[in-house]
């Protein structure tokens, strides 16, 4: 076979085998194809593996069937899933070779051309790689087939891969044994068509409504009843209990009473909203964790088994989970609220983390998103993150907003050691020193950034217009609330400090904003858990206020 | 050119091109070629775009430049910088051809093969047709560069691309005006050298690490197993947070998980007992009520409107009411346990309370009462009472039981005056020094009594016998656990110090138990208040060891 077009129509993801060896001309011939592919910035990244042992081979089909089991179960039509199950989808056993492309993401340790945007490149450069071993497989009359139906995490764990080593998938090599009469083996089956040709359209304008529009206005509210304040303390103090044995619940009925300006508040449709964004300050290595566990998380999050999830189970509070600038592309699902504005920030170690055009875009999305809470008839809303390497960013933006030393603001986040927590802080040390100083709110949220934080600032601003309930989580959110404070001081009044974090910042950070957590419970998780955590204290606190009796219903003697 | 070895060499990221026109029909084979690319599933999700217009150009180039402008900040060292800046790394306006090779998400709205691991397939589908479509137009003696220096949100935004079309990048076509010497101009240009082979080697074994998973569903049943703590802590360690993130929450979910004996541990029945008494001592106005309320308020308890009926309403814990000795006789009623053992007891002031078979008694009944929840099937009992005067009962026992003087031990009850305070103090100074210094336990407890008080003290000790959960309350509460655990200190391990009271003696009592309270919200009202609102904070704990994705399951990194 020599002509391109005849290689490339005929390459077939193939998982029906002869029993025929591969010979090592035949490897080494394809993996040359796959050298010549591209590599962004020459990065060079793409790792391959070789696979003949069956012991390897049994424990990578057993993952196989574990997750197809998995996939099988995702459709509801009993002849589809028939239909399903009947496919051969993999060859893991019979294939004599097994193959892994794999990229090293630790190229990005280092200055890389062409990733800046995104970099996914990397990982592109390798499955060119792979198309390219395909392609001169097929011209050598050999087939390969791609497995991907599995789960990657437990995948490198059985391989024994570095962290920093990502498979593509495992591939399956050796003689086809049909050509699925020149067709793909899912359109041989049935299973669906191919589209007769390309989709192609050309594109002539520019979008017109691309260019931002601002507006941040400060809004304050109308000022409640003059004696709605006295009859709410003359209803909490008619209770029978002795006065102020409520504690903290009693301000707590007094505040809610009074954001939703009735004697008989109601908490409707509380809501928490987690949002989840990726910070170029993680590539410095300030975390513990790798930066792909935004994604990994957020996932967790739309399966229901992070925290979180329990923990809004257990309350009955609504959770919504924003893309707010995850380093990942997530398919459309409809429990996940797209308000990315890039993928993750630029580290703001040298340059600013975001441009002063996607700080106003933050706040608007935050804006929008609180908004559309609200219409759902929301009236308490909890501000949530997750964010690979935030304690970072909220670290720098709360030692400029407070004045307080950098020392004074930066914590173990996650949890790393004392060693590594110095080196977080004389890098955000460096990171400051490399800002030039200006004291400019907007600029140094631009040059600092944080895409979730700044969602969260302008979904506060939001919620106090909206005249809901603000729940504020830990050191993150807090930090959060702090900027939407310097906009409009206002806010607190809706606030309520849910919790204070072991994250040692966040009790001087409190104090700053002179506020009262509810909880001490050494938390540092976020996600808005410390919100779900303290929500039945508020349901404690509304139940109190409406349902218990007064010293005159009850005839109990008031002292 | 038709070798498929000398088509994959020759392929280059071209960043310079001729004026030359391409043909339609060369653009038409070579999206043709895109089109071949597998297909993960068959989802066709490949789309293409075409870019002639200078307008849309001039746009991109914008886009570019601006993210050009950070990745050159994103090296410090000044060589590398110039040198960054002299590279051309796109040719956006004098290519002839734009193509933007994108893919449609939304296919993974519907059921689709091979996504289930990594919905990523569907991207790559897409990147090979890219890599096909580059080795067409090398094929036909054109060039393709691929642009990825792009913030791709603002990219789709000028697009004006539909939320699901997922852009790979900006690709310049047209014909190339350099071959670059056979090597990728980056090579040429000295910024690296590309590896002369590819990287490959060969796994021969599966991990045996990734085999020992411990599998922590493993319940326990009767026994706690000798490295039972150990698997507990591995469950807790496997959920998806930074280890000890959940704080407080982790030592309660270890605690409850111990005393059940059971990995999977569920609370059960919970149920909270509001033991009654009457004082003597409250007839020297050490109260600012009347003795009557204790009364008064069991009738509230009764009828539902007390503030322990509103939060256990609110959290679907049993309440329990107990006449332990109010100088009042109730008509019979369902809803209260008659435990009654005298109609209040003696003033402490110069007589013991009441007689050391009466201690025993309120022991024996306590036991009982908490028997017989226990039988309910009830695994959880939080302990309160009522009683006008009994903090200084309380204050009393406090202070012959740790040794602290009573000024350390009295507090302002349920809120006296300053005034009122020092006389309370001088006459439990008194009360003290008439009792003639016996240091036997049963005797200080004869003396200075407190029906409630001694029954919760049993309660506590035959909840601990039937592995049940104990929450203690505030002071008086405390004061009764301080008897217990003298008693068997082993009951410790079963308790739940639920909050820490605005009665200032509170925490010097717990410090003195070592004792670390979940709340601190200034409550000082009892009926066991602060264990029913602590209570979903133990749910929590329960809801996160049993519900929560262990890291594995998730598919999350580790540390």
């Amino acid at each position: 076979m020599s002509s391109l077009d005849d290689i490339l129509k005929s390459r077939r993801d193939t998982r029906h085998f002869t029993t025929d060896e591969v010979p090592d001309e035949v490897m080494q011939k394809a993996l040359q194809a796959g050298h010549w592919a591209p590599s962004v910035g020459l990065t060079d990244a793409t790792r391959y593996y070789i696979i003949k042992s069956t012991e390897v081979k049994t424990a990578i089909k057993n993952l196989f069937l574990d997750y197809n089991k998995k996939a099988e179960e995702l459709t509801d039509n009993p002849e589809q899933k028939e239909l399903y199950r009947s496919l051969k989808l993999e060859a893991i056993e019979e294939a004599p070779i097994g193959l892994i492309i794999a990229y090293d993401r630790s190229v990005l340790n280092q200055f890389t051309i062409g990733t800046v945007g995104s970099n996914e490149a990397v990982k592109f450069s390798s499955v060119c790689a792979a198309q390219n071993i395909w392609l001169s497989l097929t011209e050598q009359g050999y087939g390969m087939g791609w497995v991907s139906i599995l789960n990657y995490y437990q995948f490198k764990k059985i391989l024994d891969l570095p962290e920093n080593i990502e498979p593509l998938g495992y591939f399956c090599v050796g003689k086809p044994a049909t050509n699925y009469n020149n067709q793909p083996m899912l359109q041989q089956l049935n299973w669906k068509q191919k589209s007769e040709a390309p989709t192609c359209s050309e594109i002539q304008n520019v979008n017109e409504s691309s260019i931002l529009e601002t507006n941040t206005a400060i809004s304050s509210k109308n000022n409640v009843l003059p004696d709605f304040s006295k009859l709410l303390q003359e209803k909490i103090d008619s209770k029978t209990k002795p006065l102020g044995a409520l504690g903290t619940l009693e301000t707590l009925a007094f505040q809610i009473a009074t954001v939703f300006e009735t004697l008989n508040p109601k908490i409707t449709n509380p809501n928490i909203v987690v949002f989840a964004a990726d910070h170029g300050i993680a590539n410095h290595g300030v975390s513990d964790y790798p930066q792909d566990v935004t994604r990994q998380m957020v996932n967790n999050f739309l399966d229901g088994g992070a925290a979180i999830n329990v923990f809004c189970n257990q309350n009955n509070i609504e959770l919504s989970i924003v893309d707010s600038g995850v380093n990942y592309d997530f398919p459309t699902n409809a429990k996940l609220i797209n308000a990315k504005i890039a993928k993750g920030t630029q580290s703001f170690l040298h340059i600013p983390a975001m441009s002063e055009s996607e700080v106003q875009l933050c706040f608007d999305k935050g804006k929008t998103i609180v908004e559309n809470i609200a219409k759902t008839g929301s009236n308490c809303i909890g501000f949530g993150e997750m964010g690979i390497g935030n304690t970072s960013t909220a670290s720098v933006l709360m030692s400029l907003l407070t004045g307080f030393p950098i020392e004074n603001c930066v914590g173990k986040g996650t949890g790393v050691s004392d060693e590594k927590l110095l080196q977080k802080q004389n890098l955000l040390k460096k990171a400051i020193d490399n800002y030039s100083d200006q004291a400019e709110l907007m600029s140094q949220l631009a040059y600092f950034g944080g895409f979730e934080i700044l969602q969260m600032a302008g979904g506060m601003l939001s919620a106090y217009n909206n005249k809901m309930l603000i729940l504020v989580d830990g050191f993150i959110c807090t930090t959060a609330f702090l900027i939407a404070s310097k906009i409009n001081p206002n806010i607190k009044e809706n606030a309520v400090f849910c919790h204070c974090s072991a994250e040692q910042a966040h009790q001087k950070l409190l104090d700053y904003l002179d506020a009262k957590p509810i909880l001490n419970l050494d938390l540092r998780l976020g996600e808005g858990t410390g919100c779900a955590i303290a929500f039945p204290i508020l349901k404690s606190a509304e139940a109190f206020l409406n349902e218990m009796a007064s010293f005159e219903s009850a005839g109990v003697s008031r002292k």
